[in-house]
């Protein structure tokens, strides 16, 4: 094969331009899937998600098919490239599943109808899923597309994987890829599920956080009592349940289980420093989701406590009577959901260990506790002197005019501890979404101008990976 | 008119036996309405239940009609009694509606399907409701029924006032006490809605707790946040609640609002004293709902907490994500239901500002709140030493062959203190309901022992009173 002219990579460019709009229609078609993964009534939705995949691999000229996982399907999709590509074979990572929806009364339309709205940056797209990951993961597919009808077809080697399960803790990945490992073996893994600095200063994440989810009950009574019956007596789960949970921190907001910080590595002074410099506003960022004061550990940075220091956050907590008025209950159980962000070199087995523990520790006389364990996965850093990081900071760079920012994120991929754990391989993480996408949350919007810009800087990367 | 003779009592209580599975089945068809006072899909059902009871009173002869209020409307029948009457003119107030039915996946049985059910005492009914009120209610209807039927006819001049909202706080009685004062001028209120000391044990209950029930709102971002790119900034308002009502109460149980016991009076000696050789078995009331352990304030005996001593006890809470699974928010609200359980001297509206109080003093930066406040009632003792009191001991003692005890209750009835102040009436509390009768909870129930001798000791009290 030859390696791309810049003609060809002009060319591919102009493509994705003149053909943005039927990009747009092509989204907004799996937009309207809802493909919900957490909620066993949208199962046949995220089959569905699954089948609209397989068939845009396909029609993209890769051998793809469906496969069925203990939950979810995934799809695999395989291109040879040119032939005679001597590039990297990448394994384009990504996944089909989203967020439920609730409260689905804030949201200002539909959230399965995707709907074009102005913002204070031009377009955006508003449904679930508009950036995670659905909008993200189509900029890859359009960059393909262009390369496919302007450049003279796929331009390297290619694998491609979308999960369905990624938002309930992709608990059928890893056995997947290991059951897999030779079919889907790579040079590097590509994933678009990350943020930008800002919308003109793009970005490639560097740092993830882990996260160990666990879901606790106190049960107390056989049955719910009326509370001036019982009321001064009988154990209340939910007085227990707060009093319990409201010891996780201490006043500095340092989270109190066990040996919580034992194995967190300080950042170096380099590395704070690079922050620093980034000039972060946090008050901007509180800001624009109606606060004014950080939360947190105190001592640290914001962006140290955003990306390299490990949290806890009650993510749901419920029990007893929740309706509309007045009801003098005492409940027999009540219920919380508990995340911890997790930093390199936390066991998240361990810290669910030390979650047990600090509960059970704290226990009342005649209360039982029963846990649910749900997501547990490291943090990660990825080498950050990678040739592939570097091919990503030079197409940004030509894309925006400007270098990539080398950033943490305080959110999870696990997936990316997955590939490198059973592959073998490290992630790209060259992702376009946006503080404000409201991801996971009621009116989630992906700007139109990182879309596109997201799709042109994929069909540029292609194209370096070529050898262009 | 004739004092009532001891063969007409007689022939009174025998049409009570002979009748009785007809009063079962009038008392199923009101238990078949679903007249839930909180939720507003039940409003028609609440009117059907008033109509009912309109129509059951004129079936008795009475003058009855349906007085709307701003909320459910009550029903309000008269009967002048016999010619020549001379004892007390006797207010009946009891209340149509009933409590919400969640969580209904517990029941056994249909709540609104009233079922006939094998208890440990015999035949037990289970529905919403079967005690309280509709069960205790219709054992009055029921007396006078057989009065009607084989006595000659209503022995004594009646008033009877049935509300609909008494299971949210009876937010519109008082004033419709106030407005209707010269209508309801009577002598003293009966009511049935207290408990037995055990099934072959009566009781009249002579003192209540009062009840200051508030509803309260964390409020932080403006949105739902994703806990990954947010945690570690952003205020966690289920982490804030949860600290907040975890110090609700000390180490020994003793709830920390300001001057929150300086109003509380100790039990006399000679109380506690009467209290003590009751001989009441903590374990046995706990071991009937699963628990082992007292909780509540250290250093009062069971009965003295449960009856003397005020609570506080989260009725509900809520926030963030409870569905299945699990979903990485930081939640923009959360919420909880608080009431307190308070005894004579404590004043509600003093509580609830100590409460809102006690909220804003933990209040972490950044956070708003928002209070609703819902039913507050003080606690309240009625006078012992009554001739109202002296002629139900008689009649329970003739019944049941063993004077009745004159307890407390956790519970509260605001209508006594209504009562009280509007019309300057005491109220007479019989009441049959047992301590396992499930009152607020699923399977809901009421022993046709109690609801028999029920109609049978409300026949002998209203020959009492007629003179007989």
């Amino acid at each position: 094969m030859s390696i791309p002219t810049p003609d060809t990579v002009a060319a591919v460019l102009q493509r994705v331009d003149t053909d943005f709009e039927r990009s747009r229609d092509t989204l907004f078609e799996l937009l309207r899937i809802p493909s919900i993964s957490a909620q066993p009534a949208h199962k046949a939705d995220c089959a569905r998600a699954a089948a609209w995949w397989r068939d845009q691999l396909a029609g993209l000229g890769f051998q793809a098919d469906i496969r069925p996982t203990p939950g979810h399907p995934a799809v695999v999709g395989h291109h040879p490239g040119p032939a005679g590509y001597r590039g990297p074979h990448i394994l384009f990572y990504a996944h089909y599943d989203v967020q439920p929806v609730d409260p689905v009364e804030l949201w200002t339309s539909p959230p399965f109808e995707p709907t074009i709205a102005d913002g204070p940056r031009g377009r955006r797209y508003v449904a679930r899923g508009a950036v995670d990951d659905k909008g993200q993961s189509m900029m890859f597919v359009e960059a393909l597309r262009a390369w496919n009808d302007a450049g003279g077809g796929i331009p390297a080697k290619i694998t491609v994987l979308i999960e369905g399960e990624e938002e309930v803790g992709s608990p059928n990945l890893e056995p997947f890829l290991v059951a897999n490992r030779a079919e889907l073996a790579s040079d590097l893994a590509l994933i678009s599920d990350t943020g930008m600095w800002d919308v003109d200063t793009p970005a490639i994440t560097t740092r993830l956080r882990g996260m160990c989810y666990a879901e606790v009950t106190l049960k107390a009574a056989s049955r719910d009592l009326h509370s001036g019956l019982y009321g001064g007596s009988a154990l209340n789960p939910i007085n227990a349940l707060t009093r319990v949970l409201g010891e996780l921190h201490d006043g500095d907001g340092r989270v109190q289980l066990d040996g919580f910080y034992d194995k967190v590595s300080p950042v170096t002074n380099a590395q704070r420093a690079q922050w620093d410099a980034l000039g972060f506003d946090e008050s901007a960022f509180l800001g624009d989701i109606g606060l004014t004061v950080p939360a947190g550990e105190r001592g640290y940075s914001a962006l140290e406590r955003l990306w390299a220091r490990p949290t806890a956050d009650i993510n749901g907590i419920w029990g007893g009577y929740t309706g509309a008025g007045s009801k003098t209950v005492i409940a027999s159980e009540a219920s919380a959901k508990i995340s911890f962000r997790l930093v390199p070199n936390q066991d998240p087995d361990e810290v669910y260990e030390h979650f047990q523990k600090f509960i059970r520790d704290r226990l009342p006389p005649g209360a039982t506790v029963e846990f649910i364990g749900h997501t547990r996965s490291p943090g990660i850093e990825v080498n950050v002197d990678s040739p592939w990081i570097r091919a990503a900071q030079t197409v940004l760079t030509e894309e925006y005019g400007k270098p990539a920012i080398l950033m943490g994120s305080g959110g999870s991929i696990p997936v990316v501890t997955s590939l490198r754990n059973v592959l073998g391989i490290d992630s790209l993480l060259m992702g376009f979404g946006l503080d404000d996408d409201q991801v996971h949350s009621p009116n989630e919007k992906f700007d139109e101008r990182c879309f596109h810009r997201g799709i042109r800087s994929h069909a540029r990367l292609l194209a370096k990976f070529a050898g262009g």
